[in-house]
């Protein structure tokens, strides 16, 4: 399997790291918006080229990895891209997925391949979890949180202030409400009273720490319906105990069986990992795998974590996975 | 969807609980071994009938669970009624399976029709979960963790001792491993350091408990390798605190990414069923769904969890599923 990556920011070199932990896979070629001469790759038999020479590529790529951005670089690049190659894209903005999905859809088609969508760990992983256990348990409650981990938005929203020289921000899941879950109790939970948000902000000389912590903690959408701290911490802090993407989370679903209802069950899945790229891009690959078998026997369209057979993940035949996993 | 089931015990009578769980599905029909008029179900629109009437409902019942034990029912009963039903079974011999799967896989294609094996959650989700773990994170560990609960097959050994009046056997999951795992430790673990093994043992007058007890921690198999406590209690004490049939468990992967293998990363599934044939039937159910999609696509053959798209499982339509749950 010949994989092609375009865009190489963390989640790029992520990919680039998981194609080695694959002995069926290949990395043969890195595309760039940038300059590919400013670029450096650890792969020395792959490409590193500019993007505008990607059509070249069409028959020598198996599966194109988009590594975009889901703001603004994949709603435009899943569907260009799609009409040329097997892709998979990671679009994480949850409420916009089913036009992602029609526009891919159209374009896929239109093109014969297999374009897989929203893939990593939320959506992706999580979602899959939801799914399975709603299946299996109609009547319940669900429950996903996230954390403890850095949430980039956030961070990103802190240091668009004025006086932020840099910043990182933890999401971070309440333990009481956890607790609650776990124990069957099957709460309501607000926003506030789901998770709680930790700021590490780096100030620029002479900078406002009051005003600008009053701005962190009521700034709308972001923190003002969060239990938010605001940390102020030296460059040498930040770059020292705070230079890591770690994330993860719970999704939980109670439910009950039975004719009077009264078996109580609990389905957890939890993520705890040490990057959140490093393993994002892991999953993309399998994912990778799953679209180029899936073209192999002639389908094409948009798929998401939904629609793809479990097994189609794996570089183990169906006999193996029966005899070592079932 | 029109429901049969085969067989009414513990999990027959989960599968008519669950199938009032799901509006799309209907329960028609029963079939026992037993007199039928001796067999009292709580759905009064269904059928009690033997078996022997069954060939004559093949075109009245879309999906029929086979709820009989993996020892001897189900390597007879699959093959012979995937031949003429839609079929799901629990078989969990694991090291059985790919010689069930040969044999049904072969009757079910003879008749047209989809049979599922090895459906439940170990086999069943757990292997779903050991799967796609193992898929995403290729170098790494893998953990399965039972209990705390009931072992039907522990629990009839005990009482096949003489002196025994009734037991039960919990499968006790040792806390000290569990914690090395998730702490990434990558723990090498024997059997004894996994579990533990409790036993609840109610004699017979005049039965001597220190040669039962001793009959039972040296059982090879069984116990001989576990450590093993032995309580005696009195038939009320029994029926009080150990009439149910809880369990549960985890299935963890540890495991690392990056250029340098140095991201750790652990995922964790465990379930928490206050009733084993509650839960495990309701995933019976949410597999005959999917038994039922694949038939009226045309296929046939036998398939597992592996096989089969997520989606499928739901009663929610593929639009509905990517805007609620993705």
């Amino acid at each position: 399997m010949r994989i092609g990556i375009l865009g190489y920011g963390n989640l790029g070199r992520g990919v680039e790291s998981a194609v080695r932990q694959n002995p069926d896979m290949e990395l043969v070629a890195v595309f760039t918006r940038r300059n590919p001469e400013d670029l450096k790759i650890q792969t020395e038999t792959a490409k590193v080229l500019n993007v505008s020479e990607i059509e070249n590529w069409k028959d020598k790529i198996d599966v194109l990895i988009l590594c975009g951005g889901s703001a603004t670089d994949l709603p435009v690049q899943t569907p260009e891209y799609a009409k040329i190659f097997n892709v998979v894209d990671s679009f994480d903005t949850h409420a916009k997925i089913p036009e992602h999905f029609e526009n891919v859809d159209k374009a896929a088609k239109q093109g014969g391949k297999v374009a897989v969508i929203s893939v990593g760990w939320d959506p992706g992983l999580f979602s899959l979890n939801r799914m399975y256990a709603n299946a299996i348990l109609p009547d319940g409650n669900d429950y996903t949180f996230w954390g403890r981990g850095v949430s980039q938005g956030h961070s990103d929203a802190i240091r668009r202030i004025k006086g932020v020289k840099d910043a990182k921000q933890y999401t971070v899941p309440v333990e009481k409400a956890i607790s609650a879950v776990k124990n069957g109790e099957n709460p309501v939970l607000t926003t506030r009273e789901k998770h709680v948000r930790e700021c590490y902000v780096v100030l620029e000389d002479g900078a406002d720490a009051e005003k600008i912590e009053q701005e962190i903690i009521n700034m709308p959408n972001y923190f003002a319906d969060y239990d938010t701290t605001v940390h102020f911490i030296t460059e040498e802090e930040l770059k020292k105990n705070h230079s890591g993407i770690p994330h993860g989370g719970f999704v939980l679903r109670s439910g009950v069986t039975g004719f009077n209802k009264d078996e109580k069950h609990l389905i957890e899945y939890s993520l705890k990992l040490d990057s959140n790229p490093g393993f994002t891009s892991s999953v993309l690959i399998a994912y990778a795998r799953a679209a180029y078998k899936l073209s192999k026997e002639g389908q094409s369209g948009c798929k998401t974590v939904f629609d793809i057979p479990p097994a189609y993940l794996s570089a183990k035949s169906p006999e193996e996975l029966r005899k070592t996993m079932l």
